[in-house]
This record gives C-alpha cells, structure tokens and sequence, in this order.
C-alpha cells in the first residue's frame, strides 16, 4: 500500500502533564460556563416575571442535514421550546435541569458517571407525590442528549460515559490517564479502548503506523494480532465489537485527523457492514451534532466486497441468503445521498442484490487459516483496492 | 479486609520464554497425540472388520454431578456411542473426525481459530451432493464440544477460541505471549483479557494484590478504577461483562489457585447476578468437563445483598419489581445442591423473594456517585461481610 498521503507530523514537542491538566481545566470550565448559562437563562426570566424556557435544538432524521463539501451528517437549525409552564414540557424542562445539575456535580468532583448512573443520581420521587423524576433509563439518556445539543457540549464533556467495547495493538503509544500504554506490547488480549477517547484523557506519541485497520469482530481481530499483521504492515489495528461504540469511533477520528491515519475498514458483505462503514465515514442521525469529531469522511471499504465470491474463487457453501430485510435495508442505504452519488457504492450494492447472498470476513477462512491475513488484505491494499 | 488466607508464594523462579515454549509444545504434542488416538482406534477397528465407532462422553443435565467434596460440578461418566454405519449418527461421526482433522492442522500451523472460524473452516459441499458438512454454527460448536470431552482436552488446548470480554487493572504483572503488560498502569481502558489464558500464553508476575474484586459490569468497573480502588485497596479489579466468557473464568480460576488470592464478586441483587456467582463458584451444566480449570468453590459474594434496602438507607426508587420469571428463577436457584445446604444463600434468596422486588449495583449512585467504592465495598470488606 501507498504510505500514508495527508500525514500531519505529530507536532515534536510533547504535552506536558501540566499542559493536559490545564486543557482539561479549561475544557471543563467551559461546559460548566455553558451549563450556569443555561441555568441564568432560566432565571433571569423568572425573575422578570416571563416565563422559564429554554431551546432544544430538534434531534431527529427531519433535521439533519447532509453537508456535502464537508462529508458528514449535521444537525440543522430546528430548535422546541421546552417551558416550565406547560403541562406537556414541564416534566422534561425540570429533568433538563436536574442533570445539569447533577453533571455540575460531576464537574466539581471531577469524576465521571455511565449514563445508568446518570438515570440513578437523579432518580428520587418528588415530594408529596408518587411521581418519580425518571420512569427508566430511556428517558435519563434522551434528557442527556438534549443536554448536549443545547450547550453544544459532548457527552463525554458532561462527564458522562457508556459501555465500552473494542480492542486496539499496533505500532504506536497511547497516554491513557497519565500511563504509557505501548500497543506493540499488548500481548493477545489488547489494550481496551476506553469509552472517553477526548485529547485530555488520551494522548499519542510514537505514532510509527501507516494506516489503521479496523475490523468489525473481535474474533476476526484475534486472527490479524496473533499472525502480527499490524508488525508485517506497519499499522494499527482495531476492532468495535459490531457497531463501534463512541470510544472506538473518536479513537479513530483522532488518529485519522492528528495523525493523518488513513481508516481502512474490514467489514461484512452485508447491509449491517455497509451501514456500520457509513456510520464511521459520516456519522448517524442520532449524533449528528456530534459529526465534526466523530466522523470520517475518506474511511475506506476494503472489503468484503460482492465481487469477491468469482474473485477469491469462494464456494457456495459461504453464500448466506439476503432475506427480505436485508434486500429493503440494503435499498436503503444505497439511497442515503452520500452514497447514491457513489458509482462505486451503487455498483457494490447493486452486485450484492444480484449475488442474492451475503458473505461474512470469516469466509475467507474456507480458503486458508491466514488467507485472509497473508493473502486477501495484503493484495487490496497494495493495489489500493477499496471504495469510498 | 483481613490478608488472603491461602496465599501460595509464587514460585520465586521466573519462567523462561524456553521453558514455557517447551510447555506450550509439550501440551499440543499430548492433544495432538489424543486425536491420533481417536482416528486410531476408528482405523483399527475398520482394517479388522469391525464396525467404526467413538465414545463420545454425554454432555447434558442428566450426566452432570455435583461433586460436593470438591464444591464443583462434575460430569458423570455416562458416554453414547458414535456409529458410522447408522443412519442417525453417521453424519455426526464423520463431522467429529472433520473437526478432529481440522484441529490437527491448527496445532501443526500453530494458530488459532474462533469457534465461526471453524466452522467456516470444515464446510463443503460433500462431493456429489447437495450436503453441507454443516448447517450452522451451532452444530459446529457442539461438535467441538464433543470432541473437548471425547479426548478430555481444553477448547483452548484444541486451538479454539471465542468472542472475549473483559477487562483488568490492578496490583499484578501480567505476561502475554512474551509481552510484558503492567496492569497498574493501564490507563482508563485496562488490560482486555483475552480469550485463551493457558499457562503458555499467560504468565504472572509481582502479583501484589491481595484479593480480586470481580464485577458484573464494566460501568461499575470503570467508576473503580477512576476511583483506583485497586491501587488503595491492593487488589485487581476485573470485570466479565455479565456472564464471564470462558478467559476470564479462567484468569480468575488461576489467580486463585496459583496464588491463592481471595475472589470477591459485586453482582447485582437478582436471579441473573446469583446465576452469574454459581457459575463462577461452582462451573455450569454445559461446561462441567471443565470445572476443575475453571470452577473456584471459595469465590465469595459480597454484594449487592437485599438486605441492602434497609442496611444502606436506599430509597423506594431503586426497587425494581421481580417478575413471575424473576420468581421462578430465583426458586430454581435456591434449589441448586450447592445453595441447598448453605443457609446464608437461602436467606439471601428468601429476603429478595420477601422483599418483591431486585436491584443493581447502580443503585448506590442514589447514595453518592463514589458511595459504593469509598463506603459500600471497603465496610463490606473490613467486616468480611460477604457470604459464600
């Protein structure tokens, strides 16, 4: 493969503890402003005697817009009143600010909380009433996102973390926390990519690879650690367990964006692989106000892709049928606007309809144990063989 | 929390890189060598005429024994015999010996496989036919597990592995495949602990700790380890993301048995958190071949207990209702040979059923984000309040 085109040089000089600590300070200091902003809002207008409300910017598929020169899935410019004095928004208005107050909190005493966590440190029943301030967790985690976009402050900024999966080794070092973690020397286990990736929790230096590999499964990230393909190739490897979580997509957002990583991704010939790549590359409608440090618009697909049945000679027996989901699903995204002007991904979708079948990573193990390590990945990135 | 009480000194004497290599190929020598055993005696019995057949030991409730000497569930010695020249286990006959074959080739390459792997590995079409060698997956695993029981080898000894979860930090070095990983210094994200956690491929070293404090899930995990409760409190601190995978059952099998360290468990007050416990303690009904290497009869639980309601001052809002299957699972549960007998469990069983209603570990963020590592646990611990 080509080395690396868009390499950034890491910047030479290291950050200095002091200096992570100052950013982090600051970045709290910032959400913290946001949130008493938010807070004053509300009260100013109590106190002249107008009515308590605030703006929560819309988060649904009617307000996200697809910007185009950017590459990435945006949140638009629709915001709901939320306001205390309204029997249908009252119940919400009084959650908004019971976990600003609750991440004020968590600012100060500089710890972090899942958001299980969050929904039960501000669960309690109001006073005088059977009403209790969250009726489940779905509701805590929709106030939080509300939060975000209405200071336009990450999750991970609020202090506030979800379950973590994925795995990262190869050739580089990560600061975790104050610990040099050296991802050459991580055995077969791995490191556990953390679920807050942000620059004051999570350094690098000595970035020696190339490019990063991302693979879907865990077991399919075994086989390339144990044959050190990440050693051969010079790169670094990762894998989310499925869909990514936030953790592992901000790791390789960061490592495309700091360090000109190109993100190579080893996916499934299947519509649950196509959309797990368009997520990576631009991001979900869910946290489409979260694109800009999420995203990765020239991620790559190199594979497997529809043609590789006739290409790497597989047999029938690796063909598992599209059902009538998969053929609806995969309709789908081939008309997501990032991919219906996509020749290369109309032609990868349309070829998979037409094949009638599906094909998994591990069906190249039908060819070789390490077929798909010494032979199918090697090939495809040394003819740069992948889509965009 | 009193000292371990079982402390093994390690050894003192470091292995070498050869020693273990030589163990490593001591152990594929000893499985290959009962395969060959296997395909062996289906030849002989073939060259004299006889009909090709294999014992194949019977993995299933009826065959299982609860050892109570031991404290582990064992399997029984009842075995079914495996004939090629009888319609309804020809089929079963030859895929055993396909995986016996594919096997071997494992340990000659020395690589490993997961368990999708293998199955992708032995699939054809039978010449000929329309015949799979396999359906799916899971017919595929249960003929690994038959043969794990056939030629009474680990799944790791055979090469196979599964999906890993999981995650450690804490006072012990750990060795994997020749790579040295601090777990004191591992950052926010911690060890993954991988699937395969044999002697060969995993070392320890300055084991320090004095116990293991295991939890159900990583949420929990990461508040411990933002709060390094390990490292005030001279533990590790694993996690096994509900339900432990077979690596990490077996890291903590080693941690207590090679160096006698106490295993600790915070699990959820509910059926699913006193399964997860039995498990640990006493091995499973689909694993009972391999209790010895992975069952630890002395693991203890400390919490969350339903005593806790009251004990702790917890409001109503943490009260989650137990359903009819709740009920009927934690009946089950009481009624296992092993909680038979122990009235600690009965009670604990007895107080969650009377009470009507289950909680999590997350319940105790009502109290205070840092309640359960800075008051819970440590109390807990000092008072040895745990049952077992």
């Amino acid at each position: 493969m080509a080395k690396k085109k868009t390499t950034k040089k890491p910047s030479g000089k290291k950050r200095t503890k002091k200096s992570i600590e100052a950013s982090r300070k600051s970045r709290d200091v910032k959400t913290a402003k946001a949130l008493e902003g938010l807070a004053e809002g509300i009260v100013k207008s109590a106190l002249s005697g107008r009515e308590p409300k605030m703006d929560v910017p819309t988060r649904s598929a009617g307000n996200t817009k697809w910007n185009k020169s950017k590459g990435i899935l945006q949140m638009g410019s629709a915001a709901q009143e939320r306001q205390l004095f309204n029997m249908g928004q009252a119940r919400k208005f009084m959650q908004t600010l019971l976990h600003g107050q609750g991440i004020n909190k968590l600012i100060d005493q500089e710890k972090t909380l899942s958001l299980r966590g969050m929904y039960y440190s501000g669960l309690h029943t109001i006073q005088g009433t059977k009403e209790k301030t969250f009726n489940d967790q779905t509701e805590s985690d929709g106030i939080l996102e509300d939060l975000e976009v209405s200071i336009g402050a990450l999750r991970e900024e609020l202090h506030v973390f979800a379950k973590k999966r994925g795995t990262m080794v190869g050739n580089i070092t990560v600061i975790d926390s104050g610990d040099t973690i050296d991802c050459r020397k991580m055995g077969s286990g791995g490191y556990a990519i953390p679920s807050i990736c942000e620059p004051d929790v999570i350094q690098f230096e000595n970035v020696e690879a190339d490019f990063v590999l991302h693979v879907e499964k865990d077991t399919v990230w075994q086989r390339f650690n144990e044959d050190k393909f990440w050693r051969t190739h010079n790169c670094i490897l990762t894998e989310g367990s499925g869909q990514p979580p936030r953790g592992v997509r901000r790791m390789l957002h960061r490592l495309n964006k700091e360090h000109g990583l190109p993100i190579i991704c080893l996916l499934d010939c299947d519509p649950w692989g196509h959309y797990i790549y368009s997520v990576i590359k631009q991001g979900s409608i869910s946290l489409a106000f979260e694109s800009e440090r999420l995203a990765i618009p020239d991620a790559k697909f190199l594979g497997i892709r529809a043609k590789d049945y006739e290409a790497c000679g597989l047999s029938d027996d690796v063909k598992i049928d599209l059902n009538d989901r998969d053929k609806t699903r995969a309709k789908q995204i081939a008309e997501y606007p990032w991919f219906a002007d996509r020749k290369q991904w109309q032609k990868e979708i349309q070829t998979m309809l037409r094949n009638g079948f599906k094909m998994e990573v591990e069906s190249l193990i039908t060819k070789d144990i390490s077929y798909v390590t010494e032979t199918y990945v090697p090939e495809r990135l040394a003819a740069e063989d992948w889509i965009s």
